[in-house]
């Protein structure tokens, strides 16, 4: 993994990926105690920043393998972006998804031409579901992070928030990212290793699934003990990646732990005062930024609202729990 | 009012107003039949268009009339809008609001920095009791429509539009902008006249207060027969602008008529397809897009989403009455 497969990524998304604007608030500030910057992901394509991975590995594929089609495993936001990808490139595509996936993202995936095959998240395995369909079938696996072109792919969010960045006059700075496995996070921090070295990435985690917290602090992965239970759906991994570790290990800063609460929390606050509808863990960043400012260091904080494919309920309660006014 | 003025206060308000995207989605143009793109002007600063007019027309003036302070009078995107660039001027802002104005509208106000002065809407007259106070105090007034220098700034969002326009390949559409007085339909219609000769401006009104539609089918200002009881606070006004009135004879089609049901259904849309929030008057001009297709010709249409200041109460049954998925 390098900087030039970034590039080339971004090459290939040109025309076709959103550039998602860098929003900021005064009323946000306020709250934090310094300059928030929200890198709003959530208005990408499929509401989320993984239609940047998905397309960046379908179009690197050959034409054959394009013909064959591909397949995926997510909880869904990946699902949706390998599903639009795969639309766009005139690929079939399969995903695999857990039968307790939040209803939008299910309906959203099929409404986009895949072929959803459903698992049971406490009873089955959905790796060894993917490659066994992916054999029998002959489909290209594109995994959610575990997969150069993704990494590539998610990368080239890291250099439009270098450009935002200096746009903004902002020179030094931690950037938070959201992070199950890790594609994201090692994808900004390859990037801004070359085009901001002043800024620091800092992988967030829902509490009981900080694998990535622990696997930096001790140096070698870290499993979380349960594996599904957060409000969080996005995010939650057993372990850090065998690509992804690595990378983070050697960029980024401490991570940082939140609790589902806080990240309910922030949705109200990005909901008011940004006009962004977050999910969980689409909110997990901004929640760091806002409520634990004594782990961040600087003027400025850089966080990735990285998805917005939240159930009417979820947010409902959110704005009913914790209203801003 | 000319295209120079409004090529001005682009330059003027560079660097300090947010380029919103123009959002698109699959699920969106197969409700509406043909490719939708949304303005999403409620990701502006303070969450409206308004901001634009306001800076627009604070930054036009004299440093002696700066000193003084400004006065205006807004249900309360206005509001913002001119409480925030005051404060970025330094100007110190009264801003005189209806009682029963949205409550996030008020508290945002004042936390701008502004003074609010409360008048009740069904009794008082806003333009009287501005007028009052800018006499009394040495203000000057920034009307909410009727000034060149608001038109000026509201026109920027359409050299925007034509640009955004051109680059996702949109040759000729109907652009339909939420109409209140005025100012950023005869704004928008201004810039495109000049920069996109193909496209036409379409006013958009709830039902009820559709003063501009009336008056352009009679070819002269028509008033309304109520002044409030929309839950489109934003764009409830009595008649067309003295100023904006003769621009939209002269540039616009013919207006759109919509029911707040349909705002609300848009505002679920726009919630769940574009990951934006909302306000009824902001959602107005994509209801029309999406229920009025019959009154749009072309295989585009663009519609400006103006605002998101919307109460949590609003949005959650907006989202409970009319579910995407």
């Amino acid at each position: 993994m390098n900087i030039e497969m970034i590039r080339a990524a971004a090459q290939r998304l040109k025309g076709h990926v959103r550039r998602t604007p860098l929003l900021n608030s005064t009323f946000v500030d306020e709250i934090a105690g310094r300059r928030v910057w929200m890198k709003a992901e959530a208005l990408q394509h499929t509401g989320s920043f993984k239609f940047r991975g998905g397309w960046s590995a379908i179009s690197a594929l050959s034409s054959e393998a394009k013909t064959a089609g591909v397949i995926a495993f997510s909880s869904g936001n990946h699902a949706q972006g390998v599903a639009l990808a795969a639309q766009m490139h005139g690929a079939s595509a399969v995903i695999v998804m857990p039968s307790n996936a939040p209803k939008l993202k299910v309906e959203n995936t099929r409404s986009l031409g895949a072929e959803v095959v459903l698992y049971d998240r406490d009873t089955e395995d959905r790796e060894e579901i993917g490659q066994r369909i992916s054999k029998a079938r002959g489909l290209t696996l594109i995994k959610p992070y575990d997969e150069p072109e993704v990494i590539a792919g998610q990368g080239t969010c890291g250099l439009e928030i270098a450009e935002q960045a200096t746009a903004a006059g902002i020179k030094a700075a931690d950037v938070l990212v959201c992070c199950g496995g890790g594609g994201l996070t090692s994808g900004i921090a390859l990037s801004l290793e070359v085009e901001a070295p002043d800024m620091r990435v800092r992988p967030v985690e829902p509490v009981d699934f900080d694998d990535v917290t622990r696997s930096l602090a001790k140096g070698v992965p870290q499993t979380n003990s349960r594996f599904g239970g957060s409000i969080c759906d996005a995010i939650v991994t057993p372990t850090p990646g065998d690509l992804t570790f690595p990378i983070m290990k050697r960029l980024c800063g401490a991570g940082i732990v939140v609790s589902d609460q806080a990240c309910l929390r922030a949705m109200s606050v990005a909901f008011t005062r940004f006009k962004v509808v977050l999910e969980p863990g689409g909110a997990i960043a901004l929640a760091a930024a806002l409520y634990h400012g004594d782990q961040i260091s600087g003027e400025d904080v850089i966080c990735i609202a990285s998805g917005g494919n939240v159930d009417a309920d979820m947010i409902s309660q959110a704005l009913a729990d914790y209203p801003c006014i």
